[in-house]
């Protein structure tokens, strides 16, 4: 059910909507407001499961705003226009990602990191806007988003594909492009997963050389044809000792909590160690460890709007782009004990279309 | 006294040395290496007092050798030079700092990173050399270190200002220039003693605003005189709490357990604290706190030979160097006891010429 727009009908649109953070997704429509000059409309094509999606609505990074929607990789094509839009035209294939609006005059605005934005920047789900009304993501046949805030997607890359590019595909391009992956670094990516599969790939493009790591052996030929040189099992102690000080960056993607002085160990000097996941615990470190090699601990966030295009970009000239499995919305909940459970290869996408309100 | 070198003569030079952990110095001679072909013989003239002396001949980084002598902040002339040495000449101003040796071919070797030598380095005192023996430091009137590690001293700096940047130096530039201090780049150095006053300096010769932090205000007229734009006490949660996201760089030079998450609150996003104090505990760190704002905690040690050289010269083109106090050698025991209280201000350097064995 694909609504025709008109601007007198409500603006409502299919939509899977959780009631709480234990009742699962029904189908059901939700609003979207009326467009502002800059706000575009977008008919939404597919939209990416995040595991952030199932934290928030299970509550378990803290209270969450309900009915909600969620969703914040999202792939479609411009359905209409504001009055002052410049950016982007109707039919122009374009992304959503983690963010739907800020301030746009604060430091990190202009330093072109919107995710930092101090009024602060606005999350497309579960957050409440400027305006005051709470946001709603992605799973979802419409959105209406701010101009600033919308990507292009090349012609190069599928909308299925691209859509978990928006926070997969940019939470692992930014720290692997700022702590300088490329020709002749060496990179290991801890976790083969949404996050994981992306890093390897990018990484490679970049022209570093990758090894995956991860409990098993399990994913390993996935990773070898992903991009990865090689993989490392932590269940094999040898490995990892004998991957000691081999690595400049270690991208971790694992949201559990790791033993963080193994992976400091691995690095090189002048290496990091960098965090995308975000675990429980507080990472306990010793002060040697990183003074003995010049090494770092960072945490990465997304990425502001440009570094994201420029993301999108990049995995179009070089042929990337997410390893997908469509699926319908009427299988979206189970589909979320299989993301926790680590059994999606690698990223499930919604196939908004089957979204069919009764 | 101070010897006329002969090659009949045996190798000895008066030196402070410590008999135990407890001994405090005693005054008398040790002996020193004949020359190899690499080698040079340096005629001491001062030698700085860094505090992890102290931390090393009270064993309270692990066991120590004895008898022995300490000091790696080393600054003179050079009296000898081995048959193959090309990099310098007899009379030559020097300077040795933290390491003698290093096996030059591993990989950090020639990324000249000598500290992080794989073989490893060998350290100034107290560390075995590649021949077996055991080092001894700059509390000497001379010194045998091989041509490969021994700096030049611009004519622009004296030698007993010098001294300290051996050590004190290189540790605080190695990280501002790695990091990125420089215009437009806000720095907060954390301590204002022998390391931080160095940085304070250094920070604000390469153009960064420097704003100093200690537990008071009794030092913060004397950072503003070191180049520092403010100060702030950690006392004062209200100057902590206006200063949170202010700075791009953090350099910590305390080596006492400090509350990490409050200085991680200070930076601006992509910002890193920096350590260079060695505290005993580990770092309790908020994965999210990281993640947050794109930040880092860093690790610094001290710098490699080029890094030296080219921070001895940068110091020498800004006028800058160490706020010393010359002390005699009789008065070393009680200079140590005034540098762990912080009474130093800002670094001891030990006129060698006065020590005189009976």
């Amino acid at each position: 059910m694909r609504r025709t727009y008109c601007a007198d009908m409500p603006t409502t649109t299919p939509a899977l909507i959780a009631d709480s953070a234990t009742s699962g997704f029904r189908q059901g429509t939700i609003e979207r407001r009326d467009l502002r000059p800059d706000d575009i409309r977008i008919a939404i094509a597919y939209a990416g499961i995040c595991h952030s999606d199932i934290h928030t609505v299970r509550e378990e990074w803290g209270p969450a705003h309900f009915p909600l929607t969620v969703g914040h990789e999202i792939a479609g094509t411009v359905l209409e226009v504001g009055a002052e839009v410049t950016r982007h035209c109707v039919g122009d294939r374009v992304g959503v990602g983690c963010l739907v609006d800020s301030c746009g005059e604060c430091e990190p605005c202009k330093d072109g990191m919107e995710m930092f934005c101090t009024k602060p920047a606005v999350g497309t789900y579960n957050a409440k806007g400027y305006d005051g009304e709470w946001t709603m993501g992605g799973y979802a046949q419409e959105v209406v988003v701010s101009e600033r805030m919308v990507l292009r997607i090349p012609d190069a890359l599928e909308l299925d594909v691209a859509a978990p590019l928006l926070c997969a595909g940019i939470t692992t391009y930014s720290p692997l492009r700022r702590w300088g992956a490329g020709t002749g670094r060496s990179v290991a990516v801890v976790g083969v997963g949404g996050l994981g599969h992306m890093g390897v790939k990018i990484a490679a493009a970049m022209g570093a050389s990758v090894t995956t790591i991860s409990r098993s052996d399990a994913k390993a030929a996935d990773a070898v044809a992903l991009g990865a040189r090689a993989h490392i099992a932590t269940s094999d102690p040898d490995a990892m000792r004998a991957a000691k000080g081999t690595f400049d960056i270690v991208l971790n993607t694992v949201s559990a909590d790791i033993p963080i002085a193994d992976y400091v160990r691995l690095l090189k000097p002048n290496g990091v160690v960098v965090n995308v996941g975000l675990p429980p615990s507080p990472y306990s470190i010793s002060p040697g460890s990183l003074i003995g090699g010049n090494k770092a601990v960072a945490g990465s966030s997304i990425g502001g709007i440009a570094e994201t295009q420029e993301m999108l970009d990049f995995c179009a000239e070089h042929g990337i782009a997410a390893t997908i499995e469509v699926v319908s919305a009427a299988d979206v909940n189970e589909v979320w004990d299989r993301v926790v459970d680590g059994d999606v290869r690698y990223r499930a996408v919604i196939d908004t279309s089957t979204i069919t309100p009764a």
